[in-house]
């Protein structure tokens, strides 16, 4: 009786014990717990936990009646509205894939994805109409392209009516064909049995990263990591029970950090935002007593700079989480001046969103509000729910000391890392070389542990066979006082090869005139030379509006181009 | 290049994007993240979590040096004492199983488990020595009655001193052979580095039901499952970073509802505690500042009803978990009214703890306290984590209606069930049967979808065929001034076959001479007639202290002995 080697582990799975991992649980037991608290609030539109329940049944089963259910790909066009949320459930729940696409994008780059993910149903808000039916005339065109008489096998299109929108665009797009939402819902069964993934690396979402370079790559997420991140965030961020979340951050942005699944986790409620705008924000948080929300750093700069007709007060304490660039100092500084707290995290689509939070350490508390920025700039330690992270060599693989300056990429590995690149073969193995997630991210590892991003791989700047950080140039440039956003690309230099090109945003009441603008950008190199080293110091400033993606990136491809067009910087003018 | 089908899933795992789950990583981050913060303090030994990760590979190296590794199982005889905790990383990190054995039981039972289990090494607490020494005893004539000329396998024998206790039975044990554990440690590598689980199916813990009549059970749990309750209790509890956590539970029971991984999730700190008195643990509150702890009801009730000397100021919030009981109503009222936040869960062993928690919706807050308390007495809604959870029909398998009367069977399934009973496939098939958990526990739903325990199936009485819920009895003589505890179960009936038979715990100052107890008796009989259905009146009354387990539970079976050795109940007498 007495027990062998290994008997301990002869019990195998059966199914009272195993279930594969799946987010979808957290809805039905929001709707168990919740059935009448709020999930969703768009205007005057407001869901409870059991409508939201059963609309993503009917979601799910109106899919399986056009046979869209497991291996089919829906893509959804919409800014953060309801349907966004629901198709985080509804779709899945059909066992097909979620592909939330940047309604920022133009028609060749959606028709692109389109064609790629072979989507076999688009869902699509009233005002992106146009868009989505321009981008699928392309796509048809792509396909006849290919030959082989293969026929374009035009998908489903449901159209998602507004009340905030004019009436007409949607009247328009169900005459050219498209199925109104809430007719093609009622087709679905709202008690429908949805069955969760067969195995819990099966698929969940679908979403395409904005390629500077080479065409859009999409990032496949799978069930497991989505119900892992959907659990791990709310911790992180001690997002608890009952949180009111506003919808600043996309989600069609890496499905929202995992926000969407993570609501239905805390029976939470989600406020939907069709435009951020400063006063959407603080009007929205002081009528809805918002708790929580995310957002890019170039966002938290709208809210810092806000005209004071735009702002409330604010209910009680907010929690923001930002990401997407590192925040300059100044920014954190200024929203903890606001009453915001800020957690700063980093991480990619790749990812499931953050991989690293900078944990606030209770003793930096006795800091001056502008050492703890510096502190909470920093890129931090890892999630919890990612197994690894360091800061390694690229080449040798070895991790750099924590010495703060060593530079290094940026690696992860673990469970909250994607499934791979969807067909894509050679992306796939570059990226997941040597047993770890390559980042692209290049920085350092600070001696309490904590990492901080020194900049893109593609975004160094490298000057006399020296690398220029381009993240810390535009700290320096922040710092000047005229200065609402900056960001810093290289440019042709005659005689070093490279040399930094600063492109700035001028707080209102500077520059105006040509002369006044060449001043302060003069200015601004002088600012400077007092506080970078002699070539890490721009040789050129231009003043003008920065030009952003969807999430409030600044499109550093868009910039250098600029950059390239204003030809070298030459010897004779330093 | 349009995508086929299932090209989406067709991506495999690799070592970048997959890791078998598992809680040791909470560990490592946590020593990464705050490795000056105290993850231990026990008297005046205090911890950092650098130090416990260290200790604990230093175990694990020690343990792997004797060749304890996969498919081993260790034991831990201790108390609450800083080894208890450490064993929950150090003998996982070696591969092997952890057995924390139940202190309050006797040697032969104890035998029972170290030979059931083929421990490979014990690691006993100093006080728990001769206790091990005799159990270890039985354990070798177990296996010598078995034949077959087997030599049993003396395990490697480990003792844990402490300062707070004798020098001079720390030096006995050593004096007979066993290791002394500080001595063990440094015979290990506190920078070795560890593996983790093949499979996250792989076990991590094995623990003991305390069986009433047939041999006890062993609980098998897994690493994915330790990784999910991990998570899921701090979600549930609302228990964010650097929780003080105060270890009245015993970390021998169930592992301390998986909050020895939830601390190292959450960077918390534990506070131990040799013994739990309410001096002690009210001491504990006030000079760590406690945010945290969980208890038995009847901890609870020592709190409530703790001499004023022994209770000192709570500094700020605590939240409470209890469960392993149904909380009378006035307990429940009774710490709120002294401050302390009651989260009222519900599970066994074989759930890793808690299933079900009793949500506290924002509309109770209007109730009364004893309003409230009486919702949150109910067992309540399925725990973050188990995928499902219902009260069925025991013989159809059909759920009963919410109705909150109608009594079934609680059955749960999903990632949060155990692996099953070590070498017992006929005790795993029942409990498996129809792909459902069957907890052996009875029930009924709420109309608001709440469950709440009725009785174990072996705790109902059968009075003239009805059945009486002993819980139900249970409380009304609680709600009797003169009852500090009560419990309720069956005494054999000439006339009915059972009927209740109540002992009772009096207050301080009530009782005392033989005929005082007879007269509270009386008086509590007809208490309950003003409250009880006639049938469920206690036809009997014994006063007296109550026999408990070493988790506070009162230990029914004592009870139903004595209630046997009372004789039965006479129609005369009623």
């Amino acid at each position: 009786m007495g027990a062998s080697p290994r008997d301990i582990d002869d019990l195998p799975k059966n199914g009272a014990n195993y279930m594969p991992l799946t987010p979808l649980w957290f809805l039905d037991r929001a709707a168990q717990v919740y059935p009448e608290r709020k999930s969703l609030i768009h205007g005057s539109v407001h869901y409870t936990w059991q409508q939201t329940n059963e609309r993503c049944r009917r979601m799910a089963s109106a899919l399986l009646n056009h046979s869209i259910g497991p291996g089919k790909t829906v893509a959804v066009i919409a800014p953060n509205v309801p349907v966004s949320y629901e198709a985080h459930f509804g779709i899945p729940m059909a066992g097909a894939v979620l592909n939330s696409v940047n309604i920022r994008l133009n028609a060749p780059t959606i028709a692109f994805l389109i064609y790629h993910s072979a989507a076999s149903a688009i869902i699509v808000d009233q005002e992106f109409f146009p868009l989505a039916e321009a981008s699928l005339k392309l796509a048809s065109e792509m396909k006849n392209k290919e030959g082989g008489g293969h026929q374009f096998k035009w998908p489903l299109l449901i159209v998602v009516g507004d009340e905030i929108c004019d009436r007409g665009a949607l009247e328009s797009a169900i005459n050219k064909g498209a199925i109104e939402f809430e007719e093609f819902l009622k087709g679905g069964d709202p008690n429908y049995v949805w069955k969760g993934p067969q195995d819990e690396w099966d698929s969940i979402a679908l979403g395409y990263t904005s390629g500077t370079t080479s065409s859009p790559k999409g990032v496949v997420l799978h069930h497991r990591g989505a119900y892992l991140m959907a659990l791990s965030g709310p911790l992180i961020w001690g997002m608890g029970e009952g949180a009111i979340y506003l919808w600043t951050l996309p989600m069609f942005h890496c499905n929202g950090w995992c926000f969407t699944w993570s609501l239905a986790a805390v029976c939470g409620t989600s406020i939907c935002l069709r435009q951020v705008t400063a006063k959407a924000v603080y009007s929205a948080i002081a009528e809805y007593e918002v708790t929580h929300f995310c957002a890019a750093p170039v966002v938290l700069n709208t809210l810092i700079n806000a005209s004071q007709q735009d702002i409330c007060p604010l209910p009680g304490p907010v929690h923001v989480m930002t990401a997407g660039a590192a925040p300059p100092p100044h920014v954190l500084a200024g929203m903890s001046k606001k009453g915001f707290i800020v957690t700063h995290t980093y991480g990619l689509s790749e990812t499931y969103g953050p991989s690293t939070v900078c944990v606030r350490k209770p003793e930096w508390a006795s800091l001056s509000i502008e050492a703890q920025a510096r502190l909470n700039a920093r890129q931090g330690v890892r999630y919890i729910g990612l197994e690894a992270l360091d800061v390694v060599d690229p080449t040798t693989m070895v991790p750099v000391p924590a010495d703060g300056t060593t530079m290094g990429e940026i690696v992860m590995r673990g469970n909250l890392v994607m499934k791979g690149y969807l067909k894509n073969p050679k992306a796939n193995e570059e990226t997941f070389k040597g047993g770890w997630f390559h980042s692209g991210d290049l920085g350092v590892k600070h001696p309490d542990g904590y990492i901080e991003v020194k900049d893109r791989s593609k975004d160094i700047i490298i000057s006399g066979g020296e690398n220029i950080s381009s993240l810390e140039v535009e700290k320096a440039v922040y710092e000047h006082p005229a200065v609402l956003e900056a960001s810093v690309v290289a440019r042709k230099d005659e005689r070093w090869g490279e040399s930094p090109c600063a492109f700035v945003a001028l707080r209102e009441g500077t520059g105006g005139s040509k002369e006044e603008e060449a001043k302060v950008g003069e200015d601004i190199i002088s600012f400077c030379k007092k506080r970078l080293p002699g070539y890490w110091v721009p040789k050129s400033v231009v003043v003008g509006p920065l030009p952003k993606t969807a999430t409030g990136k600044v499109q550093k491809h868009v910039l250098r181009a600029r950059a390239k067009e204003l030809g070298p910087v030459w010897a004779s003018k330093m």
